[in-house]
């Protein structure tokens, strides 16, 4: 029961001149000719789910062959809402987001533009998909990823994705002949360890820069999307937004009898 | 087991000049004399789980008595992150973030600035709540809120928070006499529907407001924080940051079979 000639709008977090979002609309092509893209006018990494409150918003036509494109001047999440509100005229059957240039596999999924586009599609009740290639270089080989993003979409078109729900899709940056298939995961337990290296400007105060080292708590976890994509296969991990810790509810029901 | 003293660090997304926190520390500074703020330097609702990548940070201390506080140029989740990196000399054994102008209930958890904060904390393995008022006016009546807080930071010095978890608590606009008391709740789905004014700048060229109607899904549900909230209760919602969405995991599986 997949649809016909669907409406897929694109969206990302690295900007709409990215390398991963043209490869991500000329894979789409091969599925509809009904593509609008409405992507960030420049880089918005790191915007996690961002919204712009304190200033106005733009939307300019944008020159990509064969689609309806636009870039805005807010982040991932805000193209989306904008894009529902102003540029669509009908919603779209589906919202994919990326190719990022870099993983948004485990606890980067938090802090993730590209992965907060599709989480606000999913909030929207649209079905949605991030995709991410773990290599950060403007000229990573986005090909090996193609074939796999085709196989996806047209499974998500022909199966309804679940409610309150999106998918994070991430390839490990190999070449065709050594990606393994597909693995269905849940979200590694991991943490950015913070080194903020400070620099002195030339009056002598101090600025810093935010980098930081990933630690998997769980490497050895085969349920993983990092052992997947350390073992060559291609990740998804459903997503959700209801983030209760229903688990916690009880230890807390304490509060409600004292004071 | 209540510790003696403990380190707080405060932080939240309105700016380190806000009502809100200035309430928060006092609140804070019952409990211990061990208070550490970095808070943003400027209004940052909205950023959701931003962090800042392409751009420098800045810390300047800031004149807040009794406590020792400093600004950061950047989100309040870059607060947290450089709070621990550079500011801390030890691992703080609370963080409260708020108190907010303005409601965090609900779906407005994954736009928080404020409740972002505190999900940071939880990845970084420190018990972290997050507070706000459903009041966004700057000179919103925060003392009722107070006597809840000094009581909940009690509680979760005294109790050990569940690992990667944290506290979404909000209060009702109200008197103090008429808060019933608190409630633990799960967070209720809703949605924000997008509203963009249009505007046109003097050469004629359009831009856009984001505004949106806030559309609670499930009014009639006990068990949420916004049934809670519209009836008079401080709600309680444990928050984790493990988005994976366990139950669409069997219909993904079809996926790694095929191709």
């Amino acid at each position: 029961m997949s649809i016909e000639n669907p409406l897929i709008l694109v969206t990302n977090d690295d900007g709409i001149t990215a390398p991963g979002i043209l490869t991500l609309i000329e894979t789409a092509k091969k599925i509809t000719n009904n593509i609008v893209v409405v992507a960030p006018d420049k880089p918005q990494s790191g915007m996690g789910h961002a919204i712009t409150m304190n200033s106005m918003l733009r939307i300019v036509p944008a020159p990509i062959e064969g689609v309806k494109a636009f870039s805005c001047s807010g982040t991932p999440v805000d193209c989306v809402k904008i894009a529902m509100a102003k540029v669509l005229e009908s919603k779209p059957d589906l919202i994919i987001s990326g190719i990022n240039h870099g993983s948004n596999s485990s606890i980067n999924v938090i802090y993730s533009g590209t992965m907060s586009a599709a989480v606000e599609g999913a909030i929207e009740g649209i079905p949605s998909i991030g995709f991410s290639l773990c290599d950060h270089s403007i000229d990573a080989d986005f090909i090996p990823a193609t074939a796999y993003i085709e196989r996806i979409i047209k499974f998500a078109l022909a199966n309804p994705m679940k409610k309150h729900t999106c998918w994070n899709v991430n390839f490990p940056a190999l070449t065709s002949d050594l990606i393994r298939g597909i693995k269905v995961c849940r979200q590694a337990n991991a943490v950015w360890e913070e080194e903020f290296d400070e620099r002195h400007d030339p009056s002598g105060k101090p600025y810093y820069w935010l980098s930081g080292k990933f630690v998997n708590h769980e490497p050895n976890n085969e349920d993983t999307d990092e052992w997947a994509l350390a073992n060559g296969f291609v990740s998804i991990v459903p997503v959700q937004y209801d983030v209760t810790a229903y688990k916690s509810i009880d230890q807390l029901k304490e509060l409600e009898n004292e004071g």
